[in-house]
């Protein structure tokens, strides 16, 4: 499909994709471009990659290649997003794996030059837990793919990246940026606002947390870069979200204040509903 | 350790501290209460109790029992624990697991007589699946279990039921009923409230949540009726609880409204620290 392949960010992400790339034969070179050659080496070892970089020769990188990924924090996506599309060959496609899409995309789709293509990507898959040696083969089977269209797309390459995607196993669904960002706001970005506050709050009593308790604050454990990124870059949409879950808090404590048997048991039968509606 | 032990309710906690009595040798016999035909037989299957008796026959199956031990929802454990007692022989102990201890233990208490004694329990275990084919063995090991001490207290007794969740592997604490109602309000209770709000607030977004808005709801998949007796039964701590983390939300949503990266980050790491220090 591609003769050679850059991820730049060999993290939890980055690294599914490599080791996904070489199994199912996708590209004949991965390269792997990171920060700290100590992940790059494990990355390596892991067979995510067969090559590896320091950002600082980022330039050296991306000569050639035919498709780059960036899986680091959105931040850093646009910032080494906009330096590799400057080295980069006429017609390389670039796509990239963040977890927000309106800023990514504005800001590659600004800066990027004409004779690179670039199509944004939010692939839903990966745990809390981060770094090379926690990336795992097929991690995206069956998982949702976002690919973001907007006016200034290109068709073809949209095509391609979907096929990409495809080929990892992923169900692709193409989405404007500000719908993403809605989405993604609800269910990604407050599951772990949600997560953290309910830790902070349970500060004095959380030693005796039981598995409940642990299961739901699990997420975050999360890298906080990633996580500070994220909430910068899609700051509307998240605060929108977080008055939406207070609002149905208030509801919940209303009902609980007056012990309002009827109300109560019909806001749990609704959330339970609803959950029961997602498999797993 | 005892001659016949009855336990009202063989949901999931029920018939898993069956499975280790009977496994544990701790009792000569092991009787079931329920309300449903279906569960009581499904519970001696599989092999967490050695008879079985509707709840319309409570009388007859507490007679005799050396110890009585009340695992159904809040308010079924005060209805049921009451007629228990009423025909329990001198000296009988009861005890049950409830998550909520200042409603059932005073009640208990006020309502039971002089002959028997009672020593409210709350094994932090158990998951969102109940019912008794969800039991597990072992499923107090290594776990935390409140013991509600009061004025009222039977200091053989409480320590006869202590040597008992010993037994089954728990760790036991010695707590007040307004403590334990105010701890398990942050850790336990809040955790349900909190997912199932976020499945609320989440509802037109909620189909495309990948696995970390999964785990942190899953709670909220639990068995409703046993959590309205649980909201009921605890509402001024619920409500206390869940103004904190409202206000926590709060801080969030101003820093990220504002961008402001140091508080972001700075809320972000404190909640990691926190969940870091629990295990798992």
């Amino acid at each position: 499909m591609f003769n050679k392949v850059v991820i730049v960010g060999v993290g939890e992400l980055g690294a599914s994709i490599g080791r996904d790339i070489k199994n199912k034969r996708l590209a004949k070179k991965v390269i792997g471009v990171g920060r700290r050659i100590a992940s790059l080496k494990k990355a390596k070892k892991i067979k995510a990659i067969d090559e590896l970089f320091l950002v600082t020769d980022l330039k050296k990188a991306v000569e050639d290649a035919d498709l780059i990924i960036l899986a680091t924090p959105v931040l850093k996506i646009v910032e080494l997003g906009l330096i590799s599309g400057r080295y980069a060959k006429k017609g390389a496609l670039i796509t990239d794996v963040g977890s927000t899409k309106k800023h990514i995309v504005e800001k590659l789709e600004k800066g990027l030059p004409e004779k690179v293509d670039f199509v944004g990507s939010h692939p839903m898959a990966g745990s809390e837990k981060g770094g090379p040696l926690n990336s795992q083969e097929n991690l995206f089977k069956n998982r949702d793919c976002f690919l973001v269209r907007t006016k200034k797309t290109n068709n073809k390459a949209l095509l391609k990246i979907k096929k990409f995607w495809e080929k990892l196993g992923s169900r692709t669904i193409e989405i404007s940026a500000p719908r993403h960002d809605s989405i993604t706001a609800d269910i990604s970005q407050m599951t772990h606002i949600v997560a953290s506050s309910l830790v902070l709050a349970s500060k004095g009593s959380v030693e005796y947390a039981a598995s409940g308790f642990k299961d739901t604050t699990r997420i975050a454990l999360a890298d906080t870069d990633l996580w500070r990124d994220i909430c910068i870059t899609n700051s509307k949409d998240i605060s929108r979200s977080i008055s939406n879950v207070i609002t149905v808090l208030k509801k919940f404590q209303k009902a609980i204040s007056n012990k309002n048997e009827r109300e109560i048991k019909k806001l749990l039968n609704k959330a339970r509903k609803i959950r029961s509606s997602l498999v797993t």
